[in-house]
């Protein structure tokens, strides 16, 4: 699977196991609201420090967003 | 520390544990011969394709390029 799809998917199964809505993520990453659905679609060919960005509002280590 | 810097040292320390000299990366890799230098620097903000090139490039999956 290409890997902005495998990185979407996994953003989408950790925000939802932390019941974050996509605009509540998006807010506490401090991306803009339209964001978040694009990388979770895989649209997206996000650079490090939105992963981080990501990875810190979800709590998480960044390569637990990259865990296959 | 940074993350791409904490980035840049990561892909250093694993291409010098395989024997590779810059130039060799980027070959492997498939990105321009001036990008490695940089991102080893910590200045470049990569994203998640050139990392999964790198990756595959230095035999290791993505997350490992992220281990701290």
């Amino acid at each position: 699977m290409d890997i902005k799809k495998k990185f979407g998917k996994q953003v989408k199964k950790l925000r939802l196991e932390k019941g974050l809505s996509q605009e509540a993520l998006a807010y506490e990453a401090n991306l803009d609201r339209t964001y978040i659905p694009s990388i979770e679609k895989g649209e997206r060919n996000v650079s490090i420090t939105v992963m981080e960005q990501i990875a810190n509002a979800l709590k998480v280590k960044i390569s637990v967003l990259l865990d296959e």
